[in-house]
């Protein structure tokens, strides 16, 4: 039975609705919002972590450094997304609460892990009442604790799943295939900076340009984390 | 597959629904509504902020002076709609009472970027619970705080966009384009309102008089919301 | 893309449903209710404000004095409606019930404004949550207070006006170009009544009868609703 | 645009939608209903307030002295009803606890209005909440207070008006028409009886016997609701 | 204007929906449920009140002493039932326990007329709100209080009438003819069972026995009920 | 009107509508899903109560003593049951809450009525509330109390019948027949085994074996519910 | 009657609607969800209990220690499963806070049929309430307490089985058949361990790898859960 059919059939109207061949459909269509969403980037390295990604300003008009593509969650753990960002937001804030939560309650830091939970919780849940929608968005998680550096992937479904290396929204699909090729667990966050940014700039094509890029990393050293400067992203751009 | 067959097959019935593209078509309505509105135009100048806006009012027996188009949040912050109307003033009233509250609970001014998101987050909620409408209207909020001066926008998802100038409503790619020609970072408020009122007299066409503007300003000196006299506009009309 | 096709399509079915190009068919569908509604007219003159209303008395067993159509809201405030008379009395009741409170909470009378504003609050309200319906009323409210005297229309979308004089129901296109034409703001409430009985005649042609009629004043010397007896509209009639 | 074809749109579905000419279909059809009810006649006399109603007992077996169709408010308010009884019944009760209840609070009798006012306000509320449907039942309402004798009729949509006389249910426009051309002010309730008995008796044609009779009246000397008695009824049939 | 229009537009699909003729049509239907169900017979006689109903068991294993087809309100109060059966015991027991509250609360015994007004209010609210169905019964409850004996027929809308003698369930058309023409209120309650269980074995011809009825009395003497043995049913039957 | 047609009008799709004969269809369905369940026997002995099911094991690696189909309420009650068995579990746990809770409450034993009826109303509520739907599933509860030995069958519309013998479950209708041949009050426990035992062979045809029997009695002396051992089976299979 | 007569029908569109045939399709439909999950085999040996599952890794960059397939309730219970993965996690989490809140509670471990049922019962409810949907997840539930070992299966209809051996998801019909004749009883885990993996190879064909298994084990001697490492996986593997 092909999907065209499900639609005609209606099983593609409600979260609440398996189709016949056991599958979600509204889910399904939340994932390629994603596809529809800004590239971004998560890369482990030798000496720390890095989210990279595209702030697709196509106003000149715009603030760039006020357009905030990374969020701190807390100093040692950081996300960004791709999909619809206003619900990425909703997100965020969730989690930025919770780590203060956490440090107010056992006074210290949140371990990256339980973040990455409770919004796959809340994601979840989103997908099984009746009355709202899944949340349209991929979040990639990265952070430093206790058990060492750990970056995660998000899906609308509140599925995750723990990356060395990997790449949410436009053009997934392309970059994926060269993340594969070209990493390397013995990379330094200077190497994988290059690499995201020559990346992104394949995902771009001429649209590309160092004002359209934001980037952030945790180094292992002092774990906390910090913006990488637009004059570094131009450097590395020659 | 085009949105005409969308449309069709009722992907575009309700705001939990997303077609099989990925896309919130009621949300994507809802953001034509905000291009039925009236031109609303928020720029930042050298020495101060600037919104300035057409109250379209087409009965003359209408009072212009209790025309409302621009809303004083707080001392230090105003805003401007394009869209529902009654909408905005939900969203203005709410700014207000948190502004206030803000003022009871820590005795200093609240910064404009959290006006914005508490916008922002009621606005991303209305397009995720069913049962509700999205708001049907985008806000230009513009105010001086500890960080300098600031104009946002914030779209009917509930998405915000920190702008140097920008428009909103009926004509708004045409004046948008223009404003991307003429605007300048050192533009006096004076030069702005000229330039703003040139922008508003060529979206209205013939349509355009004295009456119909109304504009606001928060001079870097004062850090406080004055209107613009109805004389200065009709000076600078001349 | 035309109407028909948007009721076609079911975009008109519910308030918390936006067409595709961007309007709320069911709100749009009350406020033609209100031109259904029997003819109210409002005026603001040098030494008073008027509500001149049609009682649509079309039974001759009705009691005519029992007619409200003209409501006292408190001492200084006065509305009256075009629409579901239900709905009206909903919107009255509440707001004769917030002035009342207001005079207990701070021993002094509730400015119009307020009361308007709270009116149209209820009204946005019922625009955007499913399972309610939009008011199908609008309603003219006068009232003197500090900031002298105020006429506002409100519509069912919750949007309000301030008008030198308005006319909202039955015929309110040929009434209101009259009302251009001939209202003057050095018009006596005198000189008002008789404009107003003018106007409803015509709109009502040869239905129209003295006992139709249902007006009001408040006297800037006063400041006090008062009812315009049936011998003085009588009398100027003839 | 023809009321059928609203009714293949689907616009009589729901009291919370309106059609396209700004009509509330489903309220429309609930005062059909009124009109399928039995006939009930409401009378202000010289001396008393008449309310006379055809109990339509069809089976003789059916107790005739049990069937309330005249129900007792207070001792100086009665009511009477046209459509769905069972729904009659349960705005009488609300009815009595509330005039209860004013008796407890105030030691005085409650006003006939205030009755009116609340039966209609709960009548309102089922036309604009999604979930309940209107009531399908009007009612007469005949009382004597401070303001003297009142007699007002209530419909589906919560509006009311004050009558001196007026009829409800089966047959209406036609007994209308007689009440219109018969009722005189200063009629005795002796008088008025035998006119609603009279105008029954042509409402009901061959079916109609004293059985089916049940009428009340309130004195204006002892302000005190009484029952007609059959053989007065019967003497009056002759 | 034919039902099966109405079918096809479905107006009988909610109970909160009129047919544009003003009618419930899914209560109409839940009267149909009615005359689905087991025949019931009720007749108040000289002597006391009777209640005669058909157990309907095409089961020989049923256990026929523990069909409870007449069921105990209160020592002075029985009903019976027709229609839905689990839907009866549901608004049984609601008497039984409101009967038995009454004699704690005011320790004496509760009025028949004020069980019967309980059980409708619940049966109309099941008319009016959105998400329930209305109750598929009708009930018959027979009582001796202060006022004497009485007999209620309850339909599914809530609407009650109190009977002399009356039939609910299959058959009821035919079997309410006949007690037209033998019913005498001279009757004794020996001469009304032998009536009931006459026109009981004329409705249910060649599929009538003893087995198959219930029957039982609240004498006048001791206003108590008691069940009527089988062997006085038997021996009536020869 | 046939069924089909019902189905085509949608009359079948929620259990808050009636068909317009008066009837639910969605509760017919849910009875339908007991007939699909495993076959289940109750039987009245002259010495004891005895429940026999076919478990239904059609997985060889199921551990067949952990399949429990024959559950216990309480030391003197019992119950089996046919259809959705994940319904049954949530009637079975409420029920011997219930019984456990009245051991502490009154420190006696609850009655199987009780039990029954408790069942009953929860199964009633579900077959009149929207947003829920009917249980799916029959269910045989036997006990031992004051009043002596039960067997009831209660059904998906909450309906409730004490019988002497009874089977539910697939084949029913052909079971049942061959009960009402063999059956005799005056069976030992032993007996009735026997009878149950050749009736689900019958039954279950060539797919029997006494792996898939459960079997549970209570006798009259004990009033203690006790499983029938495999060997007791397998010895009367012989 | 057909299936696919029944989707055109629309009885497949919500949990809460029996289809004619007295089927919950909606369910059904979830089952299949359970089909298109990774494989999970269970097993009971001499010497304690096996879980073992394919972790479906797709991508290289994924960080295979860190994909959690199976999950530890408690220290003694152990649980694996198919079909939506964040379902699971929903499930399983709540399993752990039970298990937790027992010790709390007891002081002591709690068995492992408490954890099943607690489990079953929130999927059963999730098959009776609109506006939700069945849980699209099959679960493996292993433990060991006073009562010995077991191995549950717990399927999306709440309902559960006790088995020696069993398997879910992807290719579950044919790695049953294999199961079936392969499994014996007397097997060690180490045996065990040896067989899942070669059924594994068998169901995942060429796609098959070490990488790919998540294996865990409570021995009986420790009753403790445990992973088997991969280097043992590795070692079974040549």
């Amino acid at each position: 039975m092909e999907p065209i059919q499900h639609q005609m059939m209606g099983y593609d109207r409600a979260i609440t609705m398996f189709s016949p061949d056991g599958r979600l459909l509204q889910v399904e269509y939340a994932k390629r919002t994603v596809r529809l969403g800004n590239t971004a980037i998560g890369i482990v390295c030798k000496d720390g972590l890095l989210l990279v990604t595209d702030k697709r300003l196509v106003d000149k008009l715009v603030v760039p450094d006020a357009v905030e593509k990374i969020f701190k969650i807390d100093d040692h753990i950081m996300a960004t997304a791709a999909g619809i960002l206003s619900d990425a937001r909703v997100l965020v804030e969730r989690a930025q609460l919770k780590a203060q939560q956490h440090r107010v309650d056992y006074d210290t830091a949140i371990d990256n892990l339980s973040i990455v939970k409770d919004i796959c919780n809340l994601k979840q849940l989103c997908t099984q009442s009746g009355g709202l929608r899944p949340f349209g968005v991929s979040l990639l998680v990265a952070g430093i604790d206790e058990n060492g550096m750990s970056l995660f992937e998000t899906d609308p479904t509140g599925l995750y799943y723990q990356y060395r290396a990997t790449v949410i929204g436009e053009g997934e699909t392309e970059v994926e295939e060269l993340l594969h090729k070209e990493y390397k667990d013995s990379m330094t966050m200077e190497e994988g900076l290059s690499l995201a940014i020559k990346l992104l700039k394949k995902a771009l094509n001429n649209t590309f340009n160092a004002d359209r890029i934001d980037a952030a990393m945790i180094p292992l050293k002092t774990k906390t984390m910090e913006k990488v400067s637009k004059d570094k992203i131009e450097k590395l751009l020659k």
